[in-house]
């Protein structure tokens, strides 16, 4: 299968994290979205709201949205799982990735960046903008995961730990402020440790500048 | 159970739908936005991200987040199934779905309104803002849907006509000019005649003012 991201794009990493754990093997196709290469036809074509990632499989089925993506990975490769079996402790790790997922990511993505400039804002506005909703989105985050575990929910990373660390790359690149959210950090700094959480890092990926 | 919730929120309307086509008793308890009182240190206690809606069940257990409540009844109270059973079709529904829970609700939220009342923007500016995200999303959920179909994939509603049908009480709430989405106002008349669906409409809420 090929997936359709960009570096940088913190929804694309979730799934490149994701595709390591289960092993399952796939291609990069770089869409570069400072460059608006999202916009053009033929991208759009294979994914109408302009976002990535887009997962194209072999036979030519196509899978956009990131957290539709996961879950068709957990459904379909269930080996090592993301999320509990129980529907009560599966609920509690969804709640805690979709806090990153619809709370954090898309008020800060870049499109929503870019209209704010347009609207006349600074970078150093537009910088606080997305550290607040971080900071505030992850005290958030830190509330609804369990409180000593060595990942987020237990002794492995799951659907949580796959949204927490792409966040807080984002979180370290504008500097937010993490001083009170030591137990994220640690967290992903465990996350790291493991060969797919780095290989699936930014700065590994072939687009990388 | 009881839904803590309001009546304008369209993530607590997804989870109104949901529980009346389920038929799964609750009780509503009102959290009035606008007064703020999502932000009450009882409520917090519940809700670490001042959000609205947040399910607690009768022995005291909480969920929150309105997809991942969605899927935790999904996979508690199947019948009738809001999701398909194949998981490329399940993807296609997850991914329009998540094309409003995520690119479209997250950035139209009150928190986000309010952000950009306290940065100088007008309530007009505001509505363009509100606006365009909508226009621009919905677009994309359309091209994400079945093109012939009495609900958005099949001949019952599913997840995504559960997220449409809110998405567009705020998108006429605000005026959203949906003259190239006919399709979708189509399904959202289907969808209304249904009680389920009717009984959750904000204006039938006992805190609709």
């Amino acid at each position: 299968m090929k997936l359709y991201g960009y570096w940088r794009s913190t929804t694309s990493y979730r799934v490149r994290i994701a595709l390591n754990l289960k092993q399952v093997d796939h291609t990069h196709v770089s869409v570069n979205l400072v460059a608006g290469e999202q916009g053009s036809a033929a991208y759009r074509s294979i994914n109408p709201g302009r976002g990535v990632p887009t997962l194209v499989l072999d036979d030519g089925r196509i899978l956009t949205q990131s957290m539709a993506i996961l879950d068709w990975l957990e459904e379909t490769h269930p080996t090592p799982a993301l999320l509990p079996s129980d529907p009560y402790e599966r609920a509690q790790v969804r709640a805690a990735a979709l806090t990153i997922a619809t709370d954090i990511h898309p008020v800060n993505n870049l499109r929503v960046i870019g209209r704010l400039k347009a609207m006349g804002h600074s970078q150093d506005e537009a910088v606080v903008w997305m550290n607040d909703w971080m900071t505030q989105g992850l005290a958030a985050f830190a509330a609804l995961i369990r409180p000593d575990t060595p990942f987020c929910f237990g002794d492995a990373p799951c659907l949580a730990d796959i949204c927490l660390v792409p966040q807080l790359y984002n979180a370290h690149r504008w500097g937010a402020d993490l001083s009170a959210l030591a137990r994220l950090t640690e967290i992903e700094a465990r996350c790291l440790e493991l060969p797919a959480f780095a290989a699936a890092r930014p700065e590994a990926q072939v687009d990388a500048t």
